[in-house]
């Protein structure tokens, strides 16, 4: 079962979902060659990315268990993955990277058990910034994690082991938490996409707490295509959860929009902040002209209220979260957290209920404001983090940097917001990373403009992690969410510039497609019986009647508004099935035949606009 | 303009907003007759309901100039109102019962601020337990406010000047706040309606915060539809109001619903606590009698959640609100504030933040277990207060009566649910007062619920207030919020029982009428071209074409599952207009003429069933 299978050499094989699923898929490789070839990649590791691995004999028996049962429903099937070290994971302790707190896990966590249900092999457990307080990776009894393109640089964390073993391609992808961007910073610093999920889509349960009304599971991956895979499969509602939330239609897809209609917000010139670090700088203003040369409106926003609400994670009471969280464990032994996470820590045991309180009404007022930047702009792009530090410099100054690491990730959970990191470039042989941020339930679009993103890079930003494998075709994925948008098909009054396209454009509603019907309807101006609006009807006749194809559009309407539009249409009108010059099928204006008496048939100018244009 | 109008006794006049308002909008009375006769019922008044009234002058000023621009567009023209004081009405100062904090504000608040321009007269500032901390009526320097029925007897509170002056005729409605109870226990000690909106809904711009987060403004009336009528015009999003939340659909209307198809919870016998007044244990009995006579679904739930987070509110982190709310000013004159205020808001200063979030961490666990309790019904019916004490009683153990008096009201915001109390009997010549519940944004289903019950109420219950004033006969109040549900009326496969009803009822839907087209269809079985599910085809013809009365069911469904709905509907058929047979119109199938292709005219049977089961 071991030997290298034909045609596939598995020890460059890239480890991205896409390519690794294909040949798994088609039977090239099996579960049991990947896991051989996971631990080839492992052994003797020098990064200290891990700090648990499944025993080869346990992951054999997964692979062989998963072969004997084939691919048949199983969209992982195969894929090696890596699991942060606190988060639960069957049959090896979690430790949150505290040995004296660690315990063994009866189940695996709600997502874990997802991924592995969906034929996902769970090879071990990752090095974290201790309890996940940290967005650097040297906070660790296990030893700093080093970045995956250069050992004297941070990898960034706190899920810095997860990041650096995809970087590696020593897995398809894995699982972080991000509290205040643990599943972002880290994926800038090695090269990756980091998605950080609305929070309460993927569960928590089993997951150590760090700010318990603020963690999300995060995912690491090479591609947006592939974090979108991942996201699709952990994606649950679960009970269990008390902070779990019921995904939403995300409505207006940005991500797959033309370019032109997507409005992304940059912060205001003078909001950007990068520590001194001049090539950030420039490497930011190069991802701008990236997004420029993608084709999106580039909109300059005033980020303050965002800027602030970083800064209450950090200055504020929810460090009093992570008190709680190990409030037992710390009071009884304090001298085994790790000394810099003891002294954070600690301070979360000062602040008053009345503090929080306070804090709390600030970030609602916070959220207010942050509310109308969304409603100019569809997405915003800032940097992932404003600099990097080497190890060195980050524990000579493990608070102040550590700090510095947060400023453009630590308020997208207060304010509700989603995100995706994604690689954007070089700076000095290490990557650079920038964020895509939208409100809550906007994880597709934000995927979907990711993997546009991703697939306009250039040079060394267009490889795969550190793996220095090109990055593939990408290929569709199927959304995880629905869009919660309904499309309708109009031929009259309705269509753009006419008198009541209103109709629409107040729903939210826009136009996704000019085209024409099927060549089989008739196009009747109805007898208006005096009223100022002339309406038409489209009829479809049967073959040899005479049918033509008919100027139509397409528009998108949210589907909460498309009640009340159907609700207005007057008799004779109603709304049932056009079919569409290409042979498909949308919901569109059709017409009783009641309605045609005393109608003008005008089937032969091809479309409600060219009569109405016609010459008189 | 002072003498007594022609042909109404203004002495007598009931101040109940349909009759007050019947007698102002057709011109019988006019405002000024009506401030006159406000000055004359609040004069020497010996409950201790008011802190301030305007001046006489400025209340006449406010009359003439609603006299001279008329009621049009002023559906609360000439309604004298009481407002809390601890809401801002310019021109008098904010007190919250607290001599040394009061402030004298530019504005009114908001909400007043709305009811000002629908034409409403301000009168003045009610009486409350300080800073709102009570539910008792007792905690105020400007005296214990009175029960409207026996001086001897707690008016309830915090707003207890507000529901004593409705009570006693003296306006006609009163606004309150309601954190704990506020809102509800005085209405429950006077007879009266208490709406607790779903927070957010109402603004509390200009409010002074008891527990900022908790708290919501409250309206008292004599009738529900009163308290609907007011509410109508109260309700707008204020965005300066962090807090404040949109109004959303209520869905499923049970307050309208036949009542057969009400599923209304009571707690389980076990969970029913009344501190051994055997009274209002008994009176809680007859109430559910009335809920059983009414025609409801009786259904006995487990309600430990909701009786959790009671306990919560109080013996929680939550008092650190209070105290924040006058951390300054209590720091800085302790002695200023009423003795037992004081001891109850300083011991807000006492919980840690990471007591608070746990707690919170705890709340959040109870409103998912509280979502499955709104699963099995669709409204709860508790007593309003377990127990009525005197004055006496209450002063002789101020903390411990007060935590009995919130325990079936404690609960309520912190699970986000709406309320309304409503009068239901006397017990030892007192009112008794039960509260229907629901989860939040219902509150226009618990109105007119509400109106249901008040109007089945026999007896002195059934006399407004304190005011031996009979219950007038309820007209139409408009719905203040959108159900959003879509009509829709259906003649073939979708008809219950047939087999695409499921298409409507796993959308949520449910059907509220069956009756016949106007007699202007005929009606046709499709050629199903060997489809299993055969379908009609409902076709409008013009007069003397043979048209017929049609069977049709109309049914209602949430509108956000009404884009699937149509947007599943195969060809030929759509959603345009059926006319009925009184007359009206509703969204409803249609059919294109093309479909009609060997189609059979089957308009004599009178409907799909009828036809279905023909003789064969």
């Amino acid at each position: 079962m071991s030997e290298k299978p034909m045609g596939v050499d598995l020890s460059t094989l890239s480890f991205d979902i896409q390519t690794l699923s294909h040949a798994l898929q088609g039977g090239a490789i099996t579960p049991v060659d990947v896991v051989h070839e996971v631990l080839r990649r492992i052994d003797s590791d020098p990064h200290n990315a891990w700090i648990a691995v499944h025993d080869h004999d346990v992951l054999l028996q997964m692979a062989e268990t998963l072969l004997a049962a084939g691919p048949e429903g199983k969209p992982l099937y195969g894929l090696p993955f890596a699991v942060k070290d606190n988060i639960d994971l069957a049959g090896l302790p979690t430790t949150a990277a505290c040995p004296a707190y660690a315990y063994r896990p009866q189940d695996s966590a709600h997502v874990v058990q997802r991924l592995v249900e969906a034929g996902a092999i769970p090879i071990g457990k990752t090095n974290l910034d201790q309890f996940a307080t940290g967005l650097n990776g040297t906070r660790s009894p296990y030893g700093a994690c080093h970045n995956a393109f250069d050992p004297r640089y941070i990898s960034g964390g706190s899920s810095s082991g997860s990041a650096v073993s995809v970087a590696l391609g020593q897995v398809s992808f894995a699982l972080g938490t991000d509290t205040a961007g643990s599943g972002r910073v880290p994926a800038a610093f090695n090269n990756l996409i980091g998605l950080k999920p609305t929070c309460g889509l993927l569960s928590t349960s089993g997951v150590v707490p760090a700010c318990r009304s603020l963690d999300t599971v995060s995912i690491f991956a090479l591609t947006a295509g592939d974090a979108h895979r991942v996201f699709g499969v952990a994606l649950s509602f679960d009970p269990a959860d008390p902070y779990a939330r019921p995904a939403q239609a995300h409505g207006f897809d940005f991500g797959q929009a033309p370019t032109a209609d997507v409005r992304m917000g940059v912060p205001l010139k003078a909001q950007l902040e990068f520590f001194g670090d001049a090539a950030y700088a420039q490497a930011f203003d190069d991802a701008v002209e990236q997004a420029r040369s993608l084709g999106v409106q580039i909109i300059e926003v005033d980020v303050s209220p965002l800027l602030e609400a970083a800064r209450l994670l950090y200055g504020g009471p929810w460090v009093a979260e992570r008190y709680q969280a190990i409030r037992e464990f710390i009071e009884a032994q304090p001298d085994a957290v790790f000394p810099i996470t003891r002294e954070i820590t600690l301070e979360g045991a000062k602040p008053l209920a009345a503090d929080a309180f306070a804090a709390q009404y600030r970030l609602k007022a916070l959220q207010r404001e942050a509310a109308t930047l969304w409603q100019q702009v569809d997405v915003l792009l800032t940097p992932t983090a404003p600099t990097h530090p080497t190890i060195d410099e980050m524990l000579a100054s493990p608070k102040a940097r550590n700090t510095e690491l947060g400023h453009y990730t630590n308020y997208m959970n207060l304010l509700d917001c989603a995100a995706v990191a994604v690689p954007s470039g070089f700076v000095h042989d290490l990557p650079f990373g920038v964020t895509l941020v939208a409100p809550a339930h906007q994880d597709v679009p934000l995927l979907r403009l990711a993997e546009k993103w991703q697939c306009a890079l250039q040079g060394r930003a267009a490889t795969l992690g550190a793996t220095s494998q090109p990055l593939p075709q990408a290929d569709v994925v199927p959304a995880a969410v629905p869009s919660g948008q309904v499309r309708v098909a109009v031929c009259g009054a309705h269509l753009h510039g006419q008198p009541l396209n209103w109709q629409l454009t107040q729903r939210g509603g826009r136009r996704v497609l000019c085209t024409h019907t099927a060549p089989v309807y008739k196009l009747y101006a109805l007898d208006s019986g005096g009223a100022p609006v002339k309406r038409p009807g489209l009829v479809k006749v049967g073959p040899d009647e005479g049918g033509a194809a008919i100027e139509v559009e397409v528009w998108e309407l949210p589907v909460q508004h498309f009640g009340s539009f159907v609700a207005g249409i007057p008799a004779p009108l109603g709304i049932g099935t056009t079919v569409l010059a290409n042979g498909s099928t949308v919901p569109g204006f059709i017409c009783e035949p009641d309605g045609l008496r005393g109608a003008t048939d005008i089937t032969a100018y091809g479309g409600w606009r060219a009569w109405l244009g016609r010459p008189q």
